[in-house]
């Protein structure tokens, strides 16, 4: 789809509607009124047979699009589903650039042939489709209202794209009670043609929009969504409302959408990584784009400071901040001094700074200066509760001054009902983000500096390459012939060894100057366990036939020895004796691999033994340029390995080297569907891979 | 102090404030007049030897409490503090009954003993003293509003009693905004005389209190509080609020009241055992009571029915049910049936049940019926969208209809702007609880539901009692007497025993004869390990002075001639040969008793072991009568010993008998500060108390 393609759909200059008619109950009329209504100033016609060559609320009629000589820009669809295909071929003929299909009757309620049809329909004439089974769009600066929502809203620098259109109509009313403004508003429907992706896509560029808001139920294309994320969160924040976390979630959406969503932790990986804003609800999403929406290019670092004429709602904030992962920032003695010389006696010059209950405007605005001019804090959170002697509105314009011009973000919490509501209502009428509980504004204020700021990313240079691809590959496809789960003992040993895995070696022998030599190997700094291996020499221990801690060439051939004389005296056929590297214990962890059906090899590392999933201790991120340290760092496991109550640290670097050969591993062998590898041993100087599945994709 | 007393605090006859004048600015001022506006009906005076004869807005003064001859009901004062005590001196003489001392410039400035002066004072003259440093009270029934808080609420069930005066002024302007009322509006201020106590005592039978409502920053007497809610919370909820859950909000709250809060983990495990609504923030306090003034008596079971004109909000609130512990419930069969039959073919029948976007009050209307009628869900939460065909307001009324006839409660969220306000003004108006945001419903769904109910409690029977209490104690004496912080590992061992725990039995011997016999008492079912015991002796393993695994009498035997060949041999002098229970290696897990400031001695199990602080697997309950079974039930441990993998389920019921038995040695003991049992290994077959340390109080 080429850019100048979506340019006519975002700004056309003519439109027609199909489906009006004089019955205004009808949503074809809703939406050429809406039109009408909304003073769009392009070409607008009406196509209905049963009104041709008349005139609808002043709009002229045709029959069919094809009569129009012109091609029409945008065409509106409002009929029955089972009518589409013909109006879609009509419109091929007017050579129609774009189509809204407004249509339900589709996907949705399993009619997905001629979904797909009127989506082929589309491609091959080059016509961009929105839809169907959709609300439609608005377009502010184009004053374009193609949707049969109530209402046109203001002007603003967010652009909203929905897969709900019941959400789409909820956020208008909302929005246009709240004074916020869009760029673009835009219900997707069950996104035959422009998803996501398109909008992303051909609005990334444009300088009307500055936060890009989207409400979805399943995603297009995933990897392809978050690099768009990626290339511009930093400049223009994203906001993704994504339900369906919980199982019950999935089930009731897919009756809903009949989609699949993603595996919800891979998702939340995938926007953390991209630099999105995921939000939980409604609410937080209503919460950031209002902040957002007023405090484009504000500081939303972490570090908070807190302003209050209420010692309780103070100690609350306190906690709330802690429980939100923001820091209440220990401020300078000399910035308490500064505070303790413009402030009464009874302030708390520590943050939160109580300016006292009698506290009128001016304390509010010695406070904000002091706080806003010192490089401390990133954000303010001013509270105030509606005491006998507080100036609510005169403090709210004050507030607002400050909001004003400094580069700290600020939010207003007005604790209360009727009296703080006036105050509400000017930082509302002035753009300054205000909460009437502070808890809203505190987890608002941690949405946004939550965002990961995507750096200019040179991606670290891989310097290690297996040595033998091809033959590993040959590896695979032997498995795939024979259809095999996973890949045998021999061939996973064979990745090990090739991806410089630290696995613990073994082998079988009857030849004793070939086991003392690969023995000998081993000492002094390792053992082996020396033992027979044969399959009627069941109960090894009880003929003696282990022999642990193996670590000099001496014990070896009391070893050998001693087995060599069982296997004579007991007659054991095809017996071996058996050398095994002995690994010391160390923290069993878990590396694996998992192919998600959205985003691809994903990379997991946690506690790992027997109690992985009931510890529940594991982290995952995406797949290619996993952030392997911080992976670690932020399981319990990682704490573990750096050494607790006087045990030494373990190997960390040797295991970080791990998991990157793995992921190595997984990228550079599609076949690999996943790897697990639970558990390594880490131990003060290695990262002992025991434990190896590698399954594949053919299973 | 006694009830009549405080009766007439609550309902009294006449009042006087002193401080009052004719500047109206002043808060004795403010208070006289807000006494006037409320048209309180009994005598009023003013105290001010300025105005001594005078009538102030129509009040007639006096110069001292004292030229009065009937002893007051209620005297409000409000002078400096410097002059406080010459006012109380005055009020004995008048043999005043109650006093509200509003004035501030006591403990929380650090003069703590003016405070206690007046305290002593009010104490041995049977006067009921609130404050000082408070907002005053405001008994709504009696109308009477003794505060300069602005506005009087309406009369309502609640009994709001606040630590902050702020936190009242924000709570009363959002009260009256949102029609809810009070009993009681009680400003606690330094606690100097009433607390929360005496108000929970007193009113606690008061047909006019529904709802306790508390903010608090400190507790007078925990132990007190939790029983008194734990009487009352089946018949009459009690919400709590009290911030310093944090570090920060500890400190913060130490700066503004002076208070040391209680653990905030014990915390919340007192509250949750006494049944009370514990919340986290003002926004959640506000939305519990809003819920719990209108639905009173309703069901809030964790069963949740969702109807929704719209998919995409439905999906939302499945995330946020699971989010909040609720369980939205798998309709039977029949319950969907009956739905299928009476709603569109689109509408989606499972929970949460879709009526579709076109959907007018009709179908809400059924929904509702067929989900109230059935017994399937305890409460019913309905979302509507603003859609094009929405009737907000008749759907309002609907939704009010069924709240007023059903059990079971009801809770709308409208989402939207200014249309759906139209429809939560309908239900704000016939008292039917209404928030914009379904999370917000739903997190006050779940907090309802979460309240413990209190059984008709007959505690458990105790048959256990340690065999030597006397000689118990003695070693404690002892201990104490020395100034040891922990018991010695003799004395210990004595606790052990006599509480029946199991312990890994050891003893050091020179005769092989008595040696035998107590290594004989472990086989053939146990293992000892033999080994020197010798302070010269430091490399044991070197001079082969360990015997593992020593299960039979001719093992012991070869163990012992080895080593006392080995104590002749190198002439070791006060050797003894030791013999100590070989421990099977079990899941470790931690038992521990700590002592808390306001409830106690308090029991604690979970993973054990060295990483037990980095794991935080730990949960905690207030003793006595804990519930052992669910303590090991919630935590992660507990799900490992109950068997994983194949392997076999540990010994929980010795487990358990070891939990039960450490409690009654500390419930037993007050001598006994804490006790940390980490770790003990629970085997298939017992619960094994590796290392413990009982320490002391004086400690």
């Amino acid at each position: 789809m080429s850019n100048s393609a979506l340019s006519s759909f975002f700004s056309p200059s003519s439109v027609a509607v199909v489906g009006a008619s004089e019955n205004a109950e009808k949503l074809g009329s809703v939406i050429l009124q809406n039109i009408l209504d909304a003073q769009f100033p392009g070409k607008i016609r009406g196509i209905n047979p049963k009104y041709t060559g008349k005139t609808l609320m002043g709009v002229p009629f045709l029959s069919r699009l094809s009569d129009e000589k012109e091609p029409f820009d945008l065409v509106v669809i409002v009929v029955p589903a089972s009518f589409t295909k013909a109006v879609v071929e009509d419109a091929i003929q007017n050579k129609t650039k774009n189509i809204i299909l407004i249509s339900a009757g589709f996907g949705e309620v399993g009619n997905i042939e001629l979904e797909h049809e009127i989506q082929i329909l589309c491609e091959q004439n080059g016509i961009t489709l929105l839809g169907p089974n959709c609300l439609g769009a608005i377009f502010p600066f184009a004053k374009l209202n193609a949707s049969f929502a109530d209402g046109f809203p203001e002007e603003g620098n967010i652009c909203f794209v929905s897969q709900s259109g019941a959400f789409c109509t909820a956020v208008l009313d909302w929005a246009m009670e709240k004074g916020i403004g869009f760029s673009h508003f835009i219900s997707l429907g069950n996104k035959a043609g422009i998803s996501e992706i398109e909008i992303l896509e051909h609005l990334a560029d444009d300088p009307k929009v500055q936060i890009f808001a989207f409400y979805l139920e399943s995603l297009r294309n995933g990897n392809r969504f978050i690099k768009l994320i990626e290339k511009i969160s930093n400049t223009k924040p994203v906001v993704i409302l994504q339900p369906g976390r919980s199982i019950k979630a999935l089930e009731a959406s897919a009756s809903h959408t009949g989609s699949l969503a993603p595996n919800a932790r891979v998702l939340e990986a995938a926007y953390k990584k991209a630099g999105a804003i995921q939000v939980l609800s409604m609410r937080e999403m209503f919460g950031v784009l209002k902040v957002l929406s007023f405090a484009k290019g504000k500081n939303f670092g972490r570090r908070l400071g807190i302003i209050t004429n209420a010692g309780g709602v103070g100690v609350e904030a306190s906690d709330l901040t802690e429980e939100n992962h923001l820091e209440l920032v220990d401020l300078s003695s000399e910035l308490m001094d500064t505070l303790r010389k413009s402030l009464p006696a009874e302030a708390n010059t520590k943050n939160p700074i109580d300016i006292i209950g009698d506290a009128k405007t001016d304390r509010y605005n010695t406070a904000l200066e002091i706080l806003a001019k010192s490089n401390e804090v990133d954000q303010i959170l001013v509270l105030l509760t509606p005491q006998r002697t507080t100036e609510i509105e005169k403090t709210a314009n004050c507030i607002a001054d400050w909001f004003e011009k400094i580069p700290q973000n600020i939010i207003a919490s007005f604790v209360g009902g009727e009296k703080v509501w006036k105050g509400i209502r000017i930082l509302r009428s002035r753009k300054t983000p205000a909460f009437r509980f502070s808890v809203e504004a505190i987890r608002t204020m941690s949405l946004l500096a939550n965002r990961t700021v995507q750096m200019e990313k040179t991606p670290a240079l891989r310097t290690f390459f297996p040595s033998s691809a091809s033959v590993l590959q040959n590896l695979l496809d032997e498995a795939n012939v024979k259809n095999e789960k996973s890949l045998s003992a021999e061939a996973t040993e064979a990745f090990l060894k090739a991806y410089e895995l630290d696995f613990p070696l073994s082998g079988g022998f009857t030849d004793k100057e070939e086991a003392k030599k690969f023995a000998s190997s081993f000492f002094p700094d390792r053992k082996v366990v020396v033992k027979l291996s044969a399959p009627s020499a069941l109960h090894k221990t009880e003929m003696k036939g282990v022999f642990l801690d193996v670590s000099r060439e001496d014990l070896f051939d009391e070893a050998w020895e001693s087995l060599s004389h069982s296997i004579s005296k007991f007659k054991i056929p095809d017996a071996k004796i058996l050398i095994q590297e002995q690994i010391p214990k160390g923290t069993e962890v878990i590396v694996g691999i998992h192919s998600d059906s959205t985003f691809g090899k994903v990379l997991l590392f946690g506690m790992g033994g027997i109690y992985t999933e009931i510890l529940q201790d594991t982290t995952i991120e995406v797949l290619p340029d996993a952030d392997i340290p911080s992976m670690i760092g932020r399981t319990k496991v990682g704490k573990v390995l750096m050494g607790v109550r006087g045990e030494a640290p373990k190997a960390i670097a040797d295991l970080q080297k791990t998991m990157e050969h793995i992921a190595y591993m997984a990228e550079d062998f599609p076949d690999i569907f996943a790897i697990d590898m639970n558990p390594i041993f880490v131990t003060e100087q290695r990262a002992i891979c025991v434990d190896v599945k590698i399954l594949l994709a053919s299973a």
